[in-house]
């Protein structure tokens, strides 16, 4: 499997949607559409939305049919990128080495295009499957989703990471910001890829599993490539978690033990992606990328 | 017909609702549920959920039934609230009498509380009507809400507010600002009661064109209010939209012309209702109630 193929195939089917589901950049009021298109297409890696049409092909699904709800979840997780970067929460001035919204329109535009993409998420996801069948499958898959951003999931885990700065945190604390924050989303994603496209509660079960080590593994090394990655790479300050007194993997159990996590964690997922059979092919090889990404 | 009765009851189910679809303040973590609590519950007259109950029993729904839905609106207007307040917009540090939430929580908590309130409404619409019958009705609900708190709603009656602040604007300008700002969720609250109820589209029709009267009417004397209303009945200072150099209606008719505007408004909006019938006795009830209202 190509997967540098197979990622680029997929985006370009997502950037197109993107665009077809957002207002364009002359739509009235002007200054919240560019600002909601500059921080959308920043330079996303997509990992969402390519999840969200995995889950649905691990089941039998089409993924030109879950197109809404992954760029609605794409939509979400854009919105908590642009009010985490806020003076007022995280304070970063540039995310994949452009500046943030703020920077350029303002914290009061960048307050609404947040808001704003959040709110488009809901909009388009309920607005183009009003026709077909399985409403039912598209109000759990919408409440899913809102669960998973709400203070129970992504917004619980960012008040916590909040809460913990400049501290010193236990494991247990680590590990619910880390869920949270951005495990729920990215579980979430799969899930819903596999709810709309039928798949049985087995499936779900094993999907589950999968994405929860994901999730996990996918934080470790973005904490990892925050001490030993290539600014030119990621586009981040390398240390910046360091230099916050953030805690983290690394910073917890040390680089060595962090990066033997990793792998035990990788090759967990693999283990679940591994009932799947041979639909479950690109999960294995996820998996992998996301042990050994360098950006 | 006792107006104030009718309100009395309905506030009565509409706070026992809103305690029952917001977690505890002791649900981790605690200080995001206690600031979206203490905004929801800081005294808000409830106008929004009173209207989508209003729109059910128009038409011969349930005001029980569309409980999720009008909370959920509740959530919302006071999402928007929250976020207007925060210095990088409104810069408010008073409402209803009471410290606005980043007064208490910081801003970092009033941004995510926000976030949080908008997003739980789409959880509890989504979450409630799941077993039921009629998931495409909550659907087009879900879609309509959300059309109507975007960026060709809501959100972009804020972003021209912004824009317009110190500069004088023309009537167009200021219409477009009050329908979409104000206007478009309180047309949208009394909709949705009314589509999860059934309604024909003659009933609809009649209902939208009453919305849109009262929602400029409210908005008209909210702006009378400021200049010629009692502190203590409003909770707010008298004064502030001259002092903000803020265009409004009787800042750019005059007061009385401005008056005038409000009672043909008032009358439009009872011609619709009186197409209604027998049902539509409250909402006759409630045009006056909104041209002759001190707070």
């Amino acid at each position: 499997m190509d997967l540098k193929q197979y990622f680029r195939e997929r985006r370009d089917i997502i950037e197109k949607a993107l665009d077809k589901f957002l207002p364009p950049e002359s739509e009235y009021p002007e200054i919240i559409h560019k600002a909601i298109r500059y921080s959308v297409f920043a330079g996303g890696k997509r990992l969402r939305p390519i999840l969200v049409m995995a889950g649905a092909e691990a089941v039998g699904g089409s993924i030109h049919d879950v197109l809404p709800i992954a760029c609605g979840i794409e939509f979400i997780h854009t919105y908590s990128l642009i009010h985490d970067d806020l003076p007022a929460l995280d304070n970063d001035d540039f995310r994949r080495g452009k500046p943030t919204n703020h920077k350029v329109f303002g914290e009061d535009i960048a307050i609404l295009a947040g808001d704003a993409l959040l709110t488009l998420a809901f909009e388009v996801i309920s607005g183009h499957y009003n026709r077909s069948k399985g409403f039912d499958k598209v109000l759990r898959i919408i409440n899913e989703i809102a669960r998973a951003c709400g203070t129970m999931g992504m917004i619980g885990g960012q008040v916590i990471d909040l809460e913990s700065e400049g501290r010193e945190i236990d494991f247990k604390t680590l590990d619910y910001i880390h869920n949270h924050k951005t495990g729920a989303l990215i579980t979430t994603s799969i899930r819903v890829g596999a709810i709309y496209s039928d798949a049985t509660e087995n499936q779900l079960e094993i999907l589950t599993g999968y994405a929860e080590k994901i999730g996990l593994l996918y934080q470790i090394v973005d904490d990892l490539l925050d001490i030993k990655g290539d600014i030119k790479k990621t586009g981040k300050s390398v240390g910046s978690d360091i230099k916050n007194n953030k805690s983290t993997y690394p910073a917890i159990y040390g680089l060595e033990k962090a990066q033997q996590i990793a792998c035990i964690l990788a090759g967990e997922a693999k283990d679940y992606a591994s009932n799947l059979g041979e639909k479950g092919k690109f999960f294995i090889h996820f998996a992998d990328y996301l042990l050994t990404r360098e950006s």
